[in-house]
């Protein structure tokens, strides 16, 4: 639901929300979520899950681009990803030594799906993102299992939890509570709506840098930096492999809005797809029919598109509630935080 | 000297600046600068030239690294800086149709300097950057001369001004008069002293996008986006190329905290280098020793990076004179601006 | 014209050439030349350029991609080329020294041809080319002037020399004497035929590696290693920027085919243009109808450009006269060389 | 062992092999394996890892670089390995849907090693590399267990089989059986001994296209082109990071010698690494020490990491023998090949 009005919070947005307010604005696509709390087992983490469309993926796959903003990660999937510019998978989104089991996982289902794999046809490049939770979930227990996977893709919906939710359930933000958040815009093109739409899994960022709308935050009582963020951007505006690249890119910006300065340790990857312009797995013309959008008015993407990142990162910390993890580690949310702190510039 | 106290400008700064709060700060590096302006042929135009360090830099190659952070540029040099990792000529800025002169002119310094170029040695990699003056200049009459590259080279020194002067004469940014910029950053590494300073010369951004410390400011009535900007960090601080990659890519951020989004337009082009890693252009030995610096307490270099960049694009602003160039345009600089302005955050 | 039968040298093709067996194949492909020689000045050098089509090339720009296969290079031109993914003016090669000249006298020209350039519309991203002929040539005489390079572009056609000629003129390639060579190859898609064509400016290569068809030449006597290769390739079969990319890209393989292993001295640049799509400066409509080629089928691309490519390197060297250049230095022709040589693999 | 002499092959090298002509030449190195075969579950796949030195690789990391020749792959690790220039843990092969196994596997066991990773420090960047076997091996199966992967690595010594042997049991390449091959070279700088080793899982390549020292050989009657090579160059000279993704790209030019084109299909990856350059995971100082070579004279590591890549490749092929696989699919070694065939150029 992106950021509430009430919330008080300004972002200094030029294009309006869409009815939902998140990345399942773009129609067709749906988000899966499963949360793992177990306070005795110090387990606080999960499985988010993107579905880029309500059909077979494999075979009508969506035009991508992606941007390794800072590659300190691990996800799977995104060399081919650039090579061939398609998402041919749901994109599973989980912590980061998990990441082996949502692959194996994600296979299953993609060759349960289609019993062409490996036989008629090449393997399938699935798609797993991850950030480190391991401030507050035992990530050394490993515990995401195939099941968990299969039930976030299944139970996958247009509407979904923000916060610490899913993926989120442990992650760590600017010295918050961070985790999963969403938010879209509405463009025009050519007479036409168009929807830009984001996800992030929020796991960066520095104690103390936190900035919303402009303003910085002390939140440095919570914590060192030990980061990532993952950032899928969804549209139904027809846009180029190489335009996917660049709209991807421009997320460094919303980074940087919210207090991001891309720290060393942080895995700061931005995945872009189209619902607009999608590639046949097995095609019987060789010469493909596509679309892509004038880059003279490019800038309203690219601008849209920073508006919808930055709200779906604050809108994480938003959502996300004060929790205690493994080691006895806290992690304050937003809201409980805005209570008792004082905004740094009005001191 | 970028942003004077007395500007009550707040940019949230974590590190001191150097003595002069120029890039010149970093021992050895020079500035030279020539400024052309006639009212009469509408020229609005210069040179500006940074000296890696004093000693013949063909010979003795200053490591470096950049980032095309957006590629809508035609800067020279920066293939073979990237596939070397090394600075080998003074670093040239001008406008963007008066690199091939520009080119040319240092191609005849650098085989003065060298006779050995081109004879007993190959050839030589001459770094041009450039922005677009068109707005307020005659960019299509050409008017940059051999005669003025050289002078930018010979007068280089530690001190030099900013704002609307040498090849920052006629450009344009955030809907302001924007022009060269320069800041310094001092931080301290295994109990020594490090210089980071950066120098810019501004002429991205949408009018209306402005930023300062997080504040907002409606520049609108000044004119549509046009852009680009040549940002160059020198440092004494040893790094590896692949840091000075890194350090080179978190411009991005003070990009972003000045109001840029990286508009499509726009020639962002990001340049590193360190005087402490040197490479000899004849080498007795093989193998030769280099120093880099920990990664995992590098976040130091990228925040103060971000920070002097940012300071420099918003000293590249504070201390331009508005102007009215070709056709009429006018830019207003940013103390006139705020004399007349309401800070749109007060509204 | 490629390599003559009448030449035995065997390239293992799988297509067959087009009728110029010529970049030239492709319609609307045009190269102009001119040739710079007077041996009491110690010149050997020129000018080639290639018309990507006959129309205004800035206003219909073609489709493009490029690989920078090894950096040591001074192109002008493809940051902005791989930002947007396309050309928009003549190719221009001419020798590494000469570039500054080259860019401003293109920069003249196109600003002739669009008076709008700078002042409706932004800047124009010239693309120039360039090898290190100083082995040869008096290259630090910088003896191209804007002359040259307007005559190149006017006089054009489908028809031209190959070997020691044009920008060809004072290169040197694999030990052997080296310049401008073209070839093309027909291939056929949903039941269409379309061409591939591809010209080079080569300057590659180690004395002592030459490989033509699979076989060694012994060309060690010839001198050491200096290099640079510039690869063009042309089609009318349509693809995205991300194929042309990785079409260009596959001139590493006809380097490595030809001997190259793509030394530390060598600026090999491969890029790529479709004719088939086509990008307008300015559109009334904001989404654009594109055309993309199957990736499931583009091997097909691939390896005719490989077929092309090495053809035009090898075609480069047998239509090159033997010479003296600067300082005496002597550069034989393939021809010349067969006749004196014992093939090594027959000894 | 490499390509024995009595295999009367002749691939016209310059530099001399090491004493085992492998890559566990270069002091430290060492390679371990486990095969699967079954015919009557139709099993044929398998495990090899690569370690980079006896000790703690995670606390004591290589410096290394990669190239991504071709993206059609799905490899885990490459992402960070880029960014931060170290390889941090074994370096595993097998086969494409089973890398979620293996990296599942390689954390467990690298967790175990190391109490500090989720606790004191961050997570660890698992290397896991693939190709696709699916046209021998009941790939859709996922036989490959954790027992494998931990087997593989506890096992690995210098001295290992080529071949149809560990992750290689179930590859084809150019038309022929594929598998593991190695070998190294040794060469000479500021007067010291040197080694360059390689290591590939070769399945890649078109049949009919098999290239040996320049001598086509017709292999089209063993099955249609599936493909990629993992390619694995491991040295004890100091390279930079940046000399090591050089060195790592040069891997194309031996593909291209043994009749690759890089096709479509083909994740052709490439991993370089040195052991002369280490990097603490703990350091104490923040400016840190390291050696790297002199570029004028890297084409002596170019050079003769290609001959040890393509004498890799033919000796993954030599060493391999002729399998039926499943689905009555047959791919026959190279060394029956040779037996029942005529040289193409003998005809």
């Amino acid at each position: 639901m992106g950021l509430p009005e009430l919330s008080g919070l300004n972002l200094h947005s030029k294009w309006p929300a869409g009815p939902l307010n998140l990345i399942t604005d773009v129609p067709g696509v749906k988000v899966g979520q499963v949360t793992l709390k177990d306070p005795v087992q110090d387990i606080n983490t999960g499985v988010t899950v993107v579905l880029p469309h309500e059909g077979n993926i494999f075979r009508d796959k969506v035009m991508a681009g992606a941007s390794i903003i800072n590659g300190f990660g691990k996800s799977i999937g995104l060399i081919q990803l650039k090579e061939l510019g398609t998402i041919e998978t749901p994109i599973v989104m989980t912590n980061t030594l998990s990441i082996g089991t949502a692959f194996t996982s994600l296979t299953k289902y993609m060759l349960k799906q289609n019993p062409d794999i490996g036989v008629k046809t090449g393997t399938v490049n699935c798609l797993v993102t991850e950030c480190n939770d391991g401030r507050l979930n035992d990530i050394r227990g490993l515990h995401i299992e195939e099941k968990h996977i299969i039930e976030a893709i299944v139970d996958a919906g247009t509407k979904f939890a923000e916060g610490a939710v899913g993926a989120g359930t442990g992650m760590c933000c600017l010295g918050l509570k961070g985790g999963i958040g969403s938010a879209s815009r509405i463009i025009k093109a050519d007479g036409k709506k168009y929807t830009v739409g984001a996800l992030v899994m929020s796991n960066f960022g520095g104690a103390g840098n936190l900035v919303i709308g402009g303003k910085h935050y002390d939140t440095k009582e919570a914590g060192k930096d030990q980061g990532s963020i993952i950032i899928l951007i969804a549209t139904d505006l027809p846009l180029s492999e190489r335009q996917l690249n660049r709209v991807s890119k421009r997320a460094t910006i919303a980074l940087a809005r919210t207090g991001s300065y891309c720290g060393n340790g942080s895995g700061d990857i931005a995945i872009a797809f189209t619902t607009a312009n999608r590639v046949p797995h097995y095609s019987k013309r060789k010469i493909l029919e596509y679309k892509m959008f004038d880059d003279d008015s490019i800038d309203l993407v690219f601008e849209s598109t920073v508006e919808a990142v930055e709200e779906a990162v604050i809108s994480s910390l938003w959502h996300a509630d004060s929790i205690t993890g493994i080691r006895g580690k806290q992690a304050m949310g937003l809201q409980d935080f805005l209570k008792g702190s004082i905004n740094e510039d009005d001191k």
